[in-house]
């Protein structure tokens, strides 16, 4: 039996306005969304065609043509939509609307009769439907469309989108199962199950929750359904044709409650364990939310790069060992932060823990927000920690590594994953249950929440994370409670109703505050200032070098700030730290500390046998999310110390 | 016009007894040609079969079957076949020789009659002889023959090898051209053209020259050979197929004289220039040793590893960029320090110059012994300088650096590679000039000698590289010179004859020394102590760290003697060492040094804010390129240092 859990507040209900997320938030409907509209429609010149929504065309019978783009490539759409649907519960927006639903009435004209829907399949390869679960990323996409027809839903009432993925949810339904009479089998690419839970909340059907938690349970027992599906005629490889079959990649190497560590894919991991606590929750399911306890545990304890970024080898894009964190060579995928945060919001709200949101913090304020440039048209795919842009040269083991954000990408799944992503920053900030708000980020909002005891009008005001006061008006129908995450990062905090200070108690890492009846305001306060942070003796990579972090912000040095090589720059640890604000790049706060610059002598060879010479020098740190978006070239977080 | 360049001395003049070497050339004949023929025959069962002498029958139409392994499986065959000539010279073993005798009897049976000679496109792809020249590889299994061919022909005066590999060279003469009237084009992998100036300068017959400086030549300009081939009829991709086109990565970017730095496939890239030499040298082109010396240059002075490696990228295993030396993911592929030394030896022998033995030396004492376990039958194929075994697993992008020495490969360059190079140690000792011999590597041995003035009979007695005294006696004819090569590392030396110290001049980095008519002693005597090595600034992997060497070793630390993560510990850069002499592994200095070990407080997370302890430590060191010869573990070349 499930115990209740934690409820987002709905998006609509939130206006955010926040010094630092503005400046991303605004860039959605300003930005990101018609750009990447012109792109899915192939319309920049600079950018090339992505054929996306020309394959919806060519599936409809209304355009001559072969199908171009990844196999996956229906999905870009799949989260455009998405992405409008969050983007018009905040921001109406008539023209938008209006297009998003004529987009829809082009999916629906290119859905099959049967409820099949997908381009590459329908167009391309008809003869190999359900044939490669491993690589075919058709139950991908289609989680990807359901999670845009409940998005669409919510946020418009309209249930023309809604309808499709029911009809392609009714189809998927209809068709797996362990019976013997149906497709055994589960994706390559996990995310229909997670999709699969969000339909059966919008709708109330039970069987998109039994199919979801089909897809989990049967995944990694034996016998292996894609050594299984490989041997039955027609099969064939359509993906990353050259790879032998690592059982680890799709993380189906165990039964999923045996799995002690998050392995393989990285995006494939986080969409999959999400997808777990979803059935977890949903079915009450307590060995399975332990196994999500654990593959969390595993990440954040053992497998995370300290900007929230998973992903150690580019090959495969996968985890690896504990510990095993490159820092120039590592994957970092935008994506896999989207994932992290979505599965970190998930455990949160079903345990009510907040220490989860450290992870979710830490993945938005830095891999998420560096994944998109300030200009809102270009991206990173890899997030790595130190970066050198003379060896980020093509064909080469360091070629996934790009010295500056791109355009698009061939595979194009983060830049609308970001968009979405951004659009929908208000489902992290609060949660409610019962007779509590729960305040998760310190992201400046007005909301109006809907609590057992009534109504509450919030208003959270800060300058966060630049300053470290919050302030809180609330206006409550009848009082009720507020719970406010006290992140890891903060040792001592003051907080105060009214301007007295209170008693308060704290649970589960929240403090939790009574909020009386009418107007009342409460004022948290604490201190963030610049902190040393060490790597763990075990990460190899990080051996005698100390990272700058300030609040959830993860710092970096830039070439354009300080001499290069960055390697040769030492930072004294018992510096002090001088913040300045800066202006630039819509205001952040820079950090400087001393340290020293190591030199080789004059006109020393590649090796040589003379001392090295060291002066004092100051280094100038700035926010990592930010790096890149003024001159490029190295990039460093990881600084030698002394 | 070619000015008369060094000589070798043959190798039947010359038995190496030295205390380091003879455990890896002892091993020659001993170990690794039986074991090589054993695994060409498919013989063992814990060895993946080869099928490289059942192509040869099937080839010969002696056996049926298809044709299996790489595409340039024959060459292993060849270079088998040129260690044997070798080992023949200096060990003759009636049995040996037969086996070889037998197996060159297969090779003609299986050549077919227009001199033509490929296992693969005889048996599998008739249809695409020379129509895939960038990955065909015809042309480099055809230079390793031919090297068979010449060593066979030296070693036991029987011309049946050099018969055949004249028929496949003059065939190869007859069909490549610029005229318009023939192919037109040049190897994806070089080695074809050293091996014809070497098959010139055994037969006398100038065309081959011709063809070598042909391929040489046309490598580079436009129109692109390789581009152009890839749109004949017939044309399809046969290896690598995923790979896109990088003019870089077959060193066809740029016509030779104009390439400036060493790029792509590092095996190729020294293949080429080793050919380059030859040509520059036979043909007195003085512009063309120009680009020799520039990218010789460019290798040593900016893209070398310490071990006397090259090749930053595992991908595509090749130069990348100046500086760009990762020490735990590089490849240093054992075949590409061969190549570099074989390099080196000709740049040596053509100008007269001592320097270029610095690095033949460091990657012969280093990486090539490293490539090869004390057993002689298990082999690296990448030589990195940080290895974490843990992190070493399949499908990412540390696949392929080996924690242990394997024992085959399915591309099997390097262990025949080493065989052939360790059977023919003896070219590098030496190097005769008119009425001088040249000593280039201590290494202990006795030789007759053939100069312009008479013979000349030596013994050079050392316990080199473990101590710093060589003795050597000379008997002569007539009496002649002799030029000991002073290394980089020796800053002071003593140099006595029969007793006495002398005067003596220095010339292009060798002594000079008067050796009179009859017997005489020359004692040479200087100072190898460790060293730390620091690295230039610019080689980012390194920052902060040191290296130790001892003459022309270099030192690692291994799991088994030292604490991990060996990255935790520090050496401090003013210790005094303490060298011990260890019995393990056939004998070896080992180095002791002061340190500290630094390791997190107790339940430190990931990432934590508590200081690091520091405790003192003693750091024992064991030369490079025996390491993994005892217990496997992590390793570690470059120790952070304070």
């Amino acid at each position: 039996m499930n115990r209740p859990k934690m409820q987002s507040v709905p998006l609509k209900n939130i206006k955010i306005c926040d010094n630092f997320w503005n400046r991303y938030t605004n860039l959605v409907h300003k930005e990101i969304i018609p750009y990447q509209w012109a792109i899915l429609n192939d319309q920049l010149e600079d950018v090339a065609p992505t054929h996306c929504l020309e394959n919806f065309r060519i599936a409809a019978g209304e355009a001559e043509g072969c199908y171009q783009g990844a196999i996956f490539q229906d999905s870009d759409v799949a989260k455009w939509l998405e992405a409008v649907a969050y983007s018009l519960e905040t921001h109406p927006d008539p023209e938008l609307e209006k297009l998003a639903d004529e987009t829809i009435e082009l999916i629906e004209r290119a859905q099959q009769p049967d409820g099949y829907l997908n381009t590459y399949f329908t167009i391309k390869e008809p003869d190999l439907r359900w044939k490669n679960l491993r690589e075919g990323h058709e139950l991908y996409t289609a989680g990807h469309f359901i999670e845009a027809g409940v998005a669409y839903y919510n946020a418009t009432g309209k249930r023309r989108l809604l309808n499709i993925v029911c009809r392609m949810a009714d189809l998927i339904c209809s068709l797996f199962g362990e019976d013997g009479q149906h497709i055994d089998g589960y994706p390559g690419h996990p995310e229909i199950e997670l999709a699969l839970v969000k339909l059966y909340r919008a709708t109330g059907e039970k069987k998109y929750l039994r199919t979801a938690s089909y897809f989990i349970e049967r995944r990694g027992k034996e016998p292996n359904c894609f050594v299984e599906e490989s041997k039955k005629p027609g099969y064939r490889r359509i993906f990353l044709e050259n790879n032998e079959y690592d059982p680890y990649y799709a993380q189906n190497h165990l039964p999923v409650r045996q799995q002690e560590s998050a392995e393989g894919h990285a995006v494939r991991a986080v969409y999959l364990y999400s997808g777990m606590a979803d059935v977890a929750y949903e079915t009450g399911d307590d060995s399975l939310l332990e196994a999500c306890k654990r593959l969390w545990n595993n990440i954040v304890n053992k497998r995370m790069y300290i900007n929230g970024s998973i992903g150690s080898s580019a090959y495969l894009e996968r985890f690896t060992v504990d510990y095993d964190l490159p820092n120039d060579s590592g994957y970092s995928e935008t994506c896999a932060s989207i994932g992290l945060a979505l599965f970190g919001l998930r455990m949160a709200q079903i345990t009510g823990e907040a220490h989860y949101f450290d992870q979710v913090e830490l993945a938005l304020y830095n891999t998420v927000t560096a994944g998109i440039g300030l200009d809102g048209k270009s991206f990173f795919y890899v997030n790595p920690l130190e970066v050198w842009p003379e060896n980020c040269i093509p064909n080469t083991s360091r070629s996934h590594v790009k010295p500056v954000r791109q355009k698009w990408f061939g595979v194009a799944c983060c830049p609308p994953n970001i968009a979405r992503t951004l659009a929908s920053l208000g489902q992290y900030i609060y949660a409610t249950k019962d007779n509590t708000l729960f305040l998760n980020l310190f992201v400046g909002n007005q909301a109006t929440v809907s609590l057992d005891s009534g109504e509450l009008k919030v208003r959270v005001d800060s300058r966060f994370p630049w300053e470290d006061t919050i302030n809180i008006e609330t206006e409550s129908e009848t009082g009720c409670m507020m719970g406010i995450r006290i992140p890891s990062y903060v040792h001592r905090f003051k907080i105060a109703v009214n301007g007295d200070s209170v008693q308060y108690t704290m649970k589960n890492g929240y403090v939790m505050v009574p909020v009386v009846q009418g107007k009342s305001r409460i004022d948290l306060s604490f201190s963030i200032k610049p902190r040393l942070v060490y790597p763990n003796e075990l990460i190899r990579a990080c051996a005698g070098q100390v990272a700058i972090m300030r609040g959830p912000l993860l710092y970096c040095i830039e070439e354009m700030d300080n001499p290069t090589p960055l390697s040769s720059l030492i930072i004294d640890k018992n510096t002090s730290f001088t913040e300045q604000w800066d202006s630039a790049l819509g205001g952040m706060i820079t950090i400087f500390a001393d340290g020293w610059r190591e030199s080789s002598p004059k006109g020393a060879g590649l090796y040589h046998e003379m001392p090295c010479k060291r002066e004092a020098t100051r280094l100038k740190f700035v926010p990592y999310c930010f790096w890149c978006n003024r001159d490029p070239g190295e990039m460093r977080v990881w600084i030698r110390a002394l």
